[in-house]
């Protein structure tokens, strides 16, 4: 037996929140309810670290663990997590490295006392680093980035005076995509790469800040937004409430590069990033699509969830009325075991059902995030056909998927994708549609106002010259 | 620290699911998957009973467990599960008997060998008939209604030929709710009460006959739907796949009595009963809210999931747009600990989150299924005000709940249903909307074109005598 | 990978433990230590059943599972289990029928109110009963005698005043070995079949009453003895504190028929039945294994445990120094799987080691209580030969093994005992020891002065005719 | 609720077990039953690394928790373990610092690859070293001293050619009690500090080379024992099967200085260290006991387990009979929790009883090993008296604990200890006896047959200066 489904989706590769009570409140359970509106970043491990700043300096109180968050915690391993500062993180990785060592926060003593660090992104000279690092008598516990970065922190906090100038230093010499946050004993600080591929924002909710990966995070604790963290940006809160920025590491704003992947599919509708509503965005590629890839039908559906707020947009855009042609089964979730016997269809099936009387007799239009491997997207299409749908009209609201990522989403070998060396007509015909339309490459920035992004995916190109090896060869077991 | 949410929404109390493989495959996978399917229906138990029928008659391997699908079945005891024919059962009950030992599919040997026995229902001459047989000599290891059902099933078998007779025998003497199925060695049974509260239907798969709660979860399996089981019917099924109907204990179809409810909230809206649609059900359900309570306003939502359907019958209806307000968090499952410190505002933020981007500056109408206790709405209610909608219009796709069910639906006490003594008005000012409209009473039977339904919830009237004394107290603990 | 050594091993068939506090107070702790006390009479599930004999009548609360006490039971558990009135049991079982469903007490409502039973024994007509109770309706969900037991209690009760009188008149129809604890709302009731099979004792704490399988169980809770129940005696103890002698259901005292394996072996040393003590019983069968099977060596060893206190009675008798030759190891439980590529070798050393210091160039003889399947046995010579041993002469502190058991004790088909068709000589010279005696079957009444005992197991004759089928058969999975 | 009698027992700090088999088999059986027999050194993490010296050099596959052997693995797990070397650990630890991050082996990665460690013994300049390497950069994720010494042999592994003589110049770093295993890629590495504190042996079976702390490890797996690490000594075994010995940290073979403690309790009887038997340095015990301490008595008898061989020891040189007075409960483990209203008593006798028919009317010599805080020793003298004993006799095979270890035994705080400030008569006095003996000091060097010993904490004077400050303080959380 087997988990399934996961193949044929892209992954997001993790989720930060850190939190500072400045009235001395505990703040796990702000995490707690934190991680749970960030699970959908990462469904692999999840863990909490806190500390008392009024508490003997460095005793941290951590729990991590394989699992979503409602496996992981319980009463009682909640109520033991006591303290005033915390960070915690969801990770999702690729199976090898899925072990309960390699879970986050990282939790380490170092020179200047304590140290607890959550990251989300992925380095590509992490190995490089790894390796200078190992040439001065580093020992590595796990296979993680964290490590690297935790081990530069230390180092730099050598030879200079404050935890947010190691990690400014530290920041320096990674190269790639990382957005973190870091619990010092007094202090919480977060930084994001110059690139600002993965987001990073600040909340603040009564006398307590916070810094995480989405805002839909902050609203769920009742916190207010208060800005986005900077491509580049060092930002640290001290036990007094100010706010510090370190601008060192920044670079020219044209050069920066946002992952768009993270407006079209992996943040949450509710979230913003950058100035940018993610749901905005998504209303948008729908509209584009219906601009660019027109055709007559009775009714536009999305595919739950992600697909949903495109094929909206879609529908104002045409005039072809929105409904709804999918019911989708929330309790299959991660752990769901795919016995023996059973086929990939069967597998869909249980997640996914149509109301036939929603598209029986229809001309459908279908509107998806994206095509990976395809073998979904074409059994989707057929139960649409089998409950009755005239036609069915295809539309992505991103570009076809081509390249590989660098920068922290997981995407299936080259050979594996659909689009490679195919037509839109030949996938047109693999997945069984009427027709095809994916979202044309220019629209991409328009979807986000123009704000610099990476688009490496869908072209080839990055705003930060790739690795010439496979970056994750060496250490991933 | 307690569970959350839980108690501002009604529960639905089980789901059946039986399946015969004629050509002698194992079924297990087929039930868990069928399962999955019918989660909605229960979520506090669940187990599979499955039987050999060409091996010794009458080994059952069986296995149940508190928890849902994914949390109670795994590869390994699955596996274990080897048989051709097969009951499962999903269970949601008021908190005192969720217990292990009440868990279903009941299995139990008597005087012709062995039987499992799942039910959806209530039975409301359950003690009566409990006392009688203990008057007999009999003994009870649960407090299931189901158990009073074997029973009967055991003695009547001792005067007649056959089970099928025997079961049809026992559900003569049953007052209440009931949808049945049965499995004998070689034989798959169901049986639905003269009323036909509870829906039960027939389907099939290659050389598999099904006999289950809701069409949806037939076409989660690939079966092909053949009918519902009628009100009063006994249906039975044996080894060369002959289907045999007996009507002994059918009553005047005016007098039949379904469940309004199930088409309003509990079923799943890809599912259909007697011939009725539910997701049509509730899409006529919001196009008469939109012509009996008109609002102007700019765009009209529902509250997910339940009230999407609705939502959409509204649009449609009113040619107001409809959009999406909510973000649903689906990782937030039963067993979502509420840290002591949280409020209910946050375990409901926890769960539902608004778009702001979709509602600010809007009028906004917002349909749910149903308001019970009141509070959650209020908070939904606030939670779109605070995102910047300019009003916010309540419409509800079911009349004002007011009576105890009798039958399978666990409400709770009068004085704490929101609309027992208060007017609409007050109930629009308690949750803060600017305007509330129910649907009309008249509306519930045009909602499902005429068919005779139990409303009781509503109007106080039943379609059967309720009880005097309340039927939960005395063997519940 | 299995289980393993279980094979060359005798097993009980169960402990209980009723205990009943006059003064109000909780018991579930103490029917925990006890069980603790009991563990070696079952090691597969174990279960509590309380109930608050002042609160509402019949509210019971129980708990039970496969395992060890020490595995099922925890803080919240226990803590849950409300009630100064409770039955406890452990119970060991044939692989089959070792389910969670067979777990005890049996807590059932009934028509005089509830009742919870824990037994211990083998009933040899309890296929009868069950069938002539089905041929009058009644239902089984389990496949334990137990449950065949309650039946006939509910069903006399409706024939008598007392539920004591219900016990008596059910225990006249049960052929074979029982010993039964019944906690009845306001009473704690004993009954111990005719031929005193198994054993069973009532203590008293303070204003407790106990009734138990093995006066250990009474000294590990720091209560008194007061006296055995006697071999066909029905025990009632009510609120009052006074105790109801039944012995209507009794025989001829020259007729009964303790199992002589209780003192031989399943018991633990620091208990007494019927005014024997188990320790003094082994003392006595060493003592008499020195008189018949005199030999001249340089140590007497026991195998650990139970052989330890005959090589003390041999070394007492003989004048032959005692030692200890073996190392036990304890952590090695029933949960020790055994990898694949492991041989039994690995198994029997994994649990004992030779102190090699203590046998080399020694002459041993090495006292065991038994010899199964002879295995082992062989295995453990070998390991002192290995040791240095320059001799081993094997005593087994009881006869050779070679019939049946009907009322209790799980024993191997015949076929695979070593002592069927083989003579002293052969099992000698398989097992590799230099020397070889068994107890003589004269010696056995004599080990326990004079008392009437069933050596069924040695001689083949029973004190009741045992049954012409295999009693396991028919419901037994 | 909370765990019990742990209190009053002394703990040892952990058991390695190392193993290389040249023939390429599968290693994680052999190591998870060399952990069965090393459980008695620690039972509160254990865990088990492996490699594959012929696979991808550095994979490592490891699995570790908290609990004993039995809990943490199955069969599962077990399967996952590939690999033809390996090393495991048990663990026992203050409670404070008993975390899942500090469990071992500890698996790293450094500048030649992968590295696995196995650690029994106590740094005392642990955080010296700890702070040095702090300076230069180093972070720490876990508080055991275990990561100190894989950071130094990292840091040394940079200088030198070899492996296996960064292990020795590492070592040369440590002072304290520390014997070590060390999985490399392709070697097998063991160290023991110089004074020999710890035990260390080498095995040999078949093919396969092992390293573990007792010699009972290397008989329960079937190997021959090769001979014992030397004080002082880095052993490495390659894949040729060559052991090489590299004596550079050796000291002056007077100065060395055995724990004593493994010898009169630690141990497993059945183990010998640098050549002497465990059990017969407990017999000696006992006979010396006999000589310095007579008594006129009926009866000698030991407190199981560890009392037993010293009470053989004395029995033969006095003359009066050894005999078995207690029944030990062996199912009442680590896991055992103790309800609220639980006394001590209670504890005590859950796990104890005595068998009266054993020591009625006797005058009892009772030996055991120590007596730490005395409430267990008073109540198990209250037993025998309870009864019937006429006299109790108390022989302890140690003199009195009156000093901390610094070494790796885990002993109260002074003032917690009886014999603290006290005389031998008010100790006395305090558990009941009738008279009280202790081993006299200068018998503890005779008993190991004059091998230079650690009796420090007996004599506060130590082989090692120990550290001015409390050395667990700092890390420990």
């Amino acid at each position: 037996m087997e988990q399934t489904m996961a193949q044929d989706e892209l992954h997001e590769e993790c989720g930060v929140f850190g939190i500072y009570d400045l009235d001395g409140h505990d703040v796990a359970s702000s995490i707690y309810y934190g991680l749970f509106a960030l699970q959908h970043r990462g469904q692999e491990s999840c863990g909490i670290a806190v500390s008392e700043t009024q508490g003997p300096k460095g005793k941290v109180s951590s729990f991590k663990d394989m699992g979503l968050v409602n496996e992981v915690f319980n009463a009682e391993n909640l109520e033991r997590l006591k303290g005033d500062i915390g960070v915690g993180h969801v990770r999702y990785s690729t199976a090898g490295a899925s072990t309960r060592e390699n879970a986050q926060p990282l939790v380490l003593n170092y020179v200047k006392g304590t140290l607890a660090l959550a990251h989300n992104g992925n380095l590509i000279n992490a190995n490089e680093l790894r390796h200078d690092l190992e040439y001065t008598g580093a020992i590595f516990q796990t296979t993680i980035d964290s490590e690297v970065i935790a081990y530069h922190i230390a180092r730099e906090r050598l030879k200079v005076g404050t935890v947010e100038e190691a990690v400014q230093r530290a920041a320096a010499k990674m190269k790639g995509a990382y957005s973190i946050v870091v619990m010092s004993p007094r202090k919480l600080i977060g930084a994001r790469d110059p690139f600002g591929f993965k987001p990073l924002c600040i909340g603040k909710r009564d006398n307590s800040y916070i810094i995480t990966s989405e805002t839909c995070a902050l609203e769920t604790i009742g916190a207010k937004f208060v800005r986005d963290v900077k491509p580049g940006e060092v930002v640290t809160i001290n036990g007094e409430g100010e706010i510090f920025s370190d601008m060192t590491n920044a670079i020219d704003p044209c050069k920066e590069g946002r992952c768009i992947f993270e407006y079209i599919y992996f943040a949450r509708a509710d979230s913003h990033f950058d100035g940018i509503s993610v749901y905005d965005a998504r209303i948008k590629a729908g509209r584009f699509l219906a601009q660019d890839s027109p055709v007559e039908a009775d009714l536009v559906v999305g595919v739950p969830e992600s697909g949903n707020a495109a094929a909206l947009g879609y529908a104002m855009e045409s005039g072809i009325p929105y409904g709804t042609a999918f019911v989708k089964n929330s309790y299959v979730g991660r752990t769901f075991i795919k016995p023996k016997q059973s086929s990939r269809e069967q597998s869909v099936r249980v997640k996914l059902n149509v109301v036939k009387e929603a598209v029986a007799g229809k001309r459908i239009i279908m509107i998806d995030d994206s095509i990976v491997r395809g073998t979904t997207s074409g059994l989707i299409v057929n139960m649409l056909k089998e409950a009755g749908a005239k036609e069915v009209h295809v539309r992505i609201s991103a570009p076809p998927f081509l390249w590989p990522c660098y920068f922290g989403t997981d995407i299936p070998a080259r050979e594996q994708l659909i689009a490679y060396n195919r037509s839109i007509e030949d996938i047109r015909d693999l997945i069984g549609a009427d027709s095809l339309g994916y979202l044309r490459i220019e629209r991409l920035k328009e979807m986000v106002s123009g704000l610099p992004i990476c688009e490496g995916c869908f072209t080839g190109t990055y705003p930060l010259a790739p690795p010439t090896e496979d970056i994750r060869g060496e250490y991933e077991r």
